[in-house]
């Protein structure tokens, strides 16, 4: 096994990295012999503790904790943040420490992409609208990656975090559609103290970007309120919305009011729906989402 | 299990057919857990001994066969013969019977693509050309079902045969760039004794035009007398071939000298080459291949 031990960790809690699928693959090999369950956590890394809450569910509910780190090009369009995402192996391996992690997989990107690459998986429904609009070829992006990552682990489970909510979705659509062999597990958005959403982005943010980014949750909470005090009218709720995103000077790319499942817009919110927002505080791309609504 | 001996057939000697998916997986966990290796033959039924040649190499390879029974609506464009493409269950039954085929999944159409069915796979690459070009969409279709199917059996290997050589090209591809674990084997081409490639679309033809279709096959065999014998220009041999189909009033779609892997075209047959014809006699559209060259 192609173990990397980092020598600022201690290698008795830090989790054995591989680097290639064949050792990948004979590692998984040992697992399923013992018959152990394989829970798949994807990353792309600068993990924070959004991600250690996935690892925690897969490591309740799974014998064996793969977590993969790889910053995926083929997610990221021409003028995104592809070459700045934040990457730091030692340090994500150091918060994975003592989480019971099994095996870390980071492969590089040549042996993932090799220069002939020519397959990628298109979903459409659930990705057509929010980030299929302004991220075009994002999803794509996604679906192969994962699609791939799935084919390498062959896990039973695999967890998503439900800040990016239409990924999972489109994750979800993806598995049943291609009759792909996993349970997909959602987990909860983890949350600053003061309601930011964690995401690997919030460390672009400068200390007043920070503090405007604070809007998006506020807005979500507001929409929370206004419905849970009796406002059904989307249109209502969403006018708040852009308002005190408008405040905080940031730069909406959508605020949307959906269906849960079909992303569908609602225009009285009588039923489960889900909020979405994407929005720029200065050159900061961030989302965010909240359940609302009666069964909310 | 789903089984459905036919009436018609003695159970003794034909494969038990399993409809849906979930009894699928629960033949296969059984075989599985016996630690018996899986080999799938995927069709669209219309069996003819081209497909039994794959299920006897399966059968000598793996220790569970599976095939595969699904005219898969996806492939065919809208002008095509979905609607006419024979199917009788019964009859592929009875080709199979004694070849040693532990099960048949025929699904229907509907659990195969759902009402929000949004997921395909789309390869470009080997994709792009020949039946690229004249079947648009085709490819998309191939790769989409034959990922679905490889999820649903997970086999060891996979059998296709070399009558279909972009195809089998393709699914390489696909299986790369996905890291789909599963080894793809292609099966040489199974010819009538006069030369005609065996193909379900033979069915089709009237005693002229089955008599005419001969060309192609005939060009074939030209190319490769031609290339034996020293000619290395590869459009002096795509000439001759032209004329041969021209003479035989064959609807010529493309007539090509490639590379094998890549299916760029050559000029110079100095190394190991394809050739590829797609024509209508008729209306039906048939295609055949040969190799050529110094290691044919």
């Amino acid at each position: 096994m192609n173990a990397r031990p980092s020598t600022t960790i201690s290698p008795v809690i830090a989790p054995p990295v591989i680097a290639d699928a064949a050792a990948l693959a004979e590692f998984l090999a040992v697992a399923r012999r013992a018959g152990r369950t394989i829970g798949l956590v994807p990353t792309m890394g600068a993990l924070h503790a959004g991600h250690v809450s996935l690892v925690d569910a897969a490591r309740r509910d799974c014998d064996c904790v793969v977590v993969t780190i790889f910053v995926n090009p083929a997610q990221f369009g021409p003028n995104e943040d592809f070459s700045r995402y934040p990457r730091d192996l030692d340090a994500d391996l150091q918060r994975l420490a003592s989480h019971g992690v099994d095996a870390v997989f980071a492969p590089t990107t040549e042996s993932m992409y090799g220069p002939r690459h020519a397959t990628y998986v298109e979903v459409a429904g659930p990705a057509v609208p929010w980030e299929g609009e302004f991220r075009p070829g994002h999803f794509r992006g996604v679906a192969t990656i994962v699609l791939k990552l799935f084919n390498l682990v062959s896990p039973d489970r695999a967890y998503f975090g439900r800040k990016d909510f239409q990924q999972a979705l489109v994750i979800q659509q993806m598995v049943a559609d291609l009759d792909v062999p996993v349970e997909i597990v959602v987990c909860p958005i983890v949350r600053e103290p003061d309601g930011l959403a964690l995401s690997s982005r919030n460390f672009y943010l400068s200390a007043d970007e920070r503090r405007r980014a604070l809007a998006i949750s506020q807005s979500l909470q507001l929409a929370k309120e206004l419905v849970a005090a009796g406002t059904t009218d989307a249109a209502v709720v969403r006018r708040q919305m852009l308002d005190l995103l408008a405040k905080a000077e940031l730069q909406v790319e959508y605020v949307a009011l959906a269906d849960p499942q079909t992303l569908a817009p609602v225009e009285v919110i009588d039923r489960l729906s889900v909020a979405a927002i994407a929005a720029r505080v200065g050159a900061t791309r961030l989302i965010d989402n909240e359940l609302l609504g009666p069964e909310a």
